[in-house]
């Protein structure tokens, strides 16, 4: 397998830079026989500008060719062998099945990009015929879709080196929105990032598409370069909440202020009610233990905090979740960075007033101890509100509270997160209107009886949440409504049928739903 | 008319404030014989704190009870008498008819919305169903709908007293979605505020609602310390560049940072094609001189900028509107600062190089003089783009090209702007596609032989804009779509039908186009 190290700029692979950095197997955390270039300020140009003169071809394809596009890419995408799964597996630390399930869910992503595309309610066509005779002003003829943006910066995540990163979910987005995509790839995994990247080059040259609508740049520094480029007019990104807070603020500092859609932070609070526990604590113990550690507890929806009510149920289940924990195996984490955080944050749990180490600690031999705290109810209520700030790994923390009026008192306070999961027995769920009602205004999901780690990619999924879950909680980052996030309306007045794009015009070429003078149709004028 | 000057909180006209200050009848500069209270910080936390007691319930009223509150604000606001109509024309210096006209367009406006919310899409319902057999993992029930954000503040614009202020397109559409709303009343308009806000206190009271759905603050200081009140989730905006940029920048620094929709410069260009001003310059100078001037040139869509190509008949053209404009009357406008600034920006024009004032200059009389100016084209190219700078009164600026090929090439540079409207005649249209699909990627509405003042309320219209026409290019502040600023999606997953919202509900009970498994229907399920 051909690793250049390169940057990917208009279609080809070129490094100008005499800077170069490693990437590591982030389990033996050995330099694998491969170097990067950084890219230089004139290469986040160049990338720019190809974007740029890509984009004025790009947005102007149609449905059906930008459809096909994204499926070449994901064929291309299926089609890297057996040697691109062991080399994402040496750099994420992630093992076979999950990379395989990743790969065929960033493929199976850009699938359903395409559906959405031939489906066409992206567009979001409103029309409203003329009314000449209406008193006392005629009205004329409007009619209004949505157009992209222009070429979008994604900065790839760690944690999903496949379906959050270069071939990602933000890159499917807003390629199908038609906006040509810059990747800033992650330096923890850089040679995942080329090969997704050559597949996603060879999916443009075989669509004849101009090069420059995918471009790729390496390099820890380059991102603020990326966000102030006057070209790019979105950021999309997904990582830690210091980093999305400074890019955010770069982007809302630069001339022509630009949006970022950054997931960022999320402690996905889990409430287990009592008739829960009871009828199967033993089996909620369990799969919750699955789901804190699943990946390593390096999910954005890892369930960091845990509310039961107290009593001799949650006693116990907080028993069993710890033996549960303690009997997961150390983890590999992503690489060293991030094994160090978490150690950070252990530290940081370890010394918070009134909590105890239930299971775990510091790390073990470069791996990670999965880990469960217990935490007094006081803690919930702090001020910098403790408990809510996320420990990336696999830590859960464990809190009882009095009963339900304390926790409908104390959801209002709660930061935004991505979800939160109610575990409940039927006969509970009656009293439970006003609990639901108070979660659905702290987050993006609302789950009932399952834990929070696995995010379906589909049209009804949010993934998104109030801030610091995210910088925008009106949008989603997975699932096909994250499209939305890269087009903008625009209305033509007067034009004559010949003169309109094929979405506005009378005949309903495209064969899609309309909203027509107040009324939801496909059929044509 | 008995008008208190307080604000209005919780349903209640309080003062604490001796700060005060009075309306000015715009014509003549004598002050109203009534004074106004500025709020108080601790009135603008009061008012902030009833419109967070009153989204508890207001979110959760059913799209009937909020379709019947916004009729019956229209209702409210038609009944206000013409001692109000009176009013409203001293604190503007606008005529009757216009005060008319406008009233009717603010309660349509209303009743609009509630059109939207009965057809129930503003819900934006998808319904994703289990899929328990799939494999290799079972897909879980997922249904998503869209909430609102939360209490919304409303900065009410000086230019349009009724239909871009307290009862205006930003109260209704964030009424509309469920948001209770804190107006901060414009200063140049208190006692038209005052009385706008009594016709929604009423309804609110009719209607059984919170009293602190709706309530209004006065005061110059207050803007800041209503955008920091933490429990204010989004502001609507609408004014001038600096006031937006000032805004949008503490939304940004907040703890936790909100959505800003300003609206807030535009020079809406208007591009003439030879053979329009060959066939009917006369008629286009007219029509130009009427739009420009309408409204005294306090429109913002007011054409700020013409452009044509170099030749006898552009010449002829320039001679006519400035002819034209010479006939209008000197005008009064909203306030003497709006006077003041007009004539800065006269100013500023008249010490441009390479421009020549064709008619008109400061102000006379305390009453504003139409102008025009003609340009050289250089100052379009100038690295300042100095004749984008939106002069905000009755003004504008001609300017001619070589060619179509210069205009292509100077589009893509233009700033963003609310509008561009295009002149030209049947045969000319066939060459013009390159032309209108430049046009569209620099401003919301695009419009071909009319002209831009004159905004539409309905589903299709866009009155938005990229930056520095607005501050997020991705909505419109006039029409349905205004509504969707205030909402943000959210998923529930794995709930059975008796504790779902009414719009995700199997059987569909409010009747509502929903997508369903990747298909749109009003189906039950």
């Amino acid at each position: 397998m051909n690793i250049t190290g390169k940057q990917c700029i208009n279609g080809q692979w070129v490094a100008r830079s005499s800077v170069t950095f490693s990437s590591f197997d982030a389990a033996t955390g050995a330099a694998l026989p491969c170097t990067f270039f950084e890219a230089t300020g004139e290469e986040v140009r160049q990338a720019v500008a190809a974007a740029t003169a890509a984009f004025a071809h790009y947005r102007q394809t149609g449905i059906e060719e930008r459809a096909v596009f994204l499926e070449t890419i994901a064929g291309e995408l299926d089609g890297l062998d057996d040697d691109f799964v062991q080399l994402v597996m040496r750099e994420s630390g992630l093992p076979e099945a999950r990379i395989r399930g990743e790969r065929q869910r960033t493929s199976n992503q850009m699938r359903l990009f395409a559906q959405v595309l031939r489906r066409g309610d992206f567009l979001g066509v409103r029309i409203d015929t003329a009314l000449p005779e209406r008193q006392p002003l005629p009205r004329p003829d409007i009619r209004q879709y949505r157009i992209p943006l222009g070429p979008v910066a994604v900065f790839g995540a760690s944690n999903f080196p496949l379906a959050f990163s270069v071939a990602g979910g933000d890159t499917a987005s807003a390629l199908a929105a038609g906006c040509p995509v810059v990747v800033k790839a992650h330096p923890g995994h850089p040679a995942t990032s080329e090969l997704a990247a050559g597949a996603i080059v060879r999916a443009v040259q075989r669509c004849n598409l101009p090069a420059g609508v995918f471009g790729m740049l390496c390099g820890a520094a380059i991102g603020a370069d990326l966000v102030k480029a006057p070209g790019i007019k979105a950021v999309a990104f997904t990582g830690s909440l210091q980093a999305g807070q400074a890019l955010t603020a770069l982007a809302h500092q630069r001339p022509e202020p630009i949006p970022v859609f950054a997931e960022m932070s999320s402690i996905n609070p889990v409430i287990l009610l009592p008739g829960a526990l009871e009828e199967r604590g033993t089996q909620i113990a369990a799969g919750l233990a699955a789901s804190a550690t699943l990946g390593s507890g390096q999910f954005c929806t890892k369930p960091g905090l845990v509310i039961g009510f107290k009593g001799a149920y949650f006693d116990q289940f907080c028993d069993e979740l710890a033996a549960a924990i303690g009997e997961k195996e150390p983890a590999v984490m992503l690489n060293r960075g991030i094994l160090k955080n978490y150690d950070d944050g252990i530290d940081r749990l370890c010394r918070l007033p009134g909590i105890t180490c239930l299971n775990g600690g510091r790390h073990h031999e470069n791996r990670a101890l999965p880990s469960v705290f217990r935490a007094d109810s006081s803690l919930l209520q702090h001020p910098d509100q403790l408990l809510e700030h996320e420990v990336f790994g696999p830590v859960t923390v464990l809190v009882s509270i009095d009963n339900q009026q304390e926790l409908l008192e104390l959801l209002p306070e709660l930061h935004g997160h991505l979800t939160a999961s109610l575990f409940a027995e039927q006969g509970e769920l009656n009293d439970c209107l006003a609990l639901i009602t108070a979660l659905e205004t702290r987050v993006g999901r609302i789950i009932l009886n399952d834990y929070p780690t696995g995010v379906e990619v589909c049209d009804a999924i949010v993934h998104g949440g109030p801030y610091p879950a995210t910088s925008d909680s009106r949008t989603t980052s997975v699932g096909s409504l994250a499209l939305d996030r890269f087009l903008r309306p625009v209305c033509y007045q007067g034009y004559p049928d010949s003169l309109l794009p094929a979405p506005l015009k009378n005949a309903n070429p495209l064969g899609i739903m309309r909203l027509v003078n107040g009324r939801w149709t496909d059929a044509s004028l």
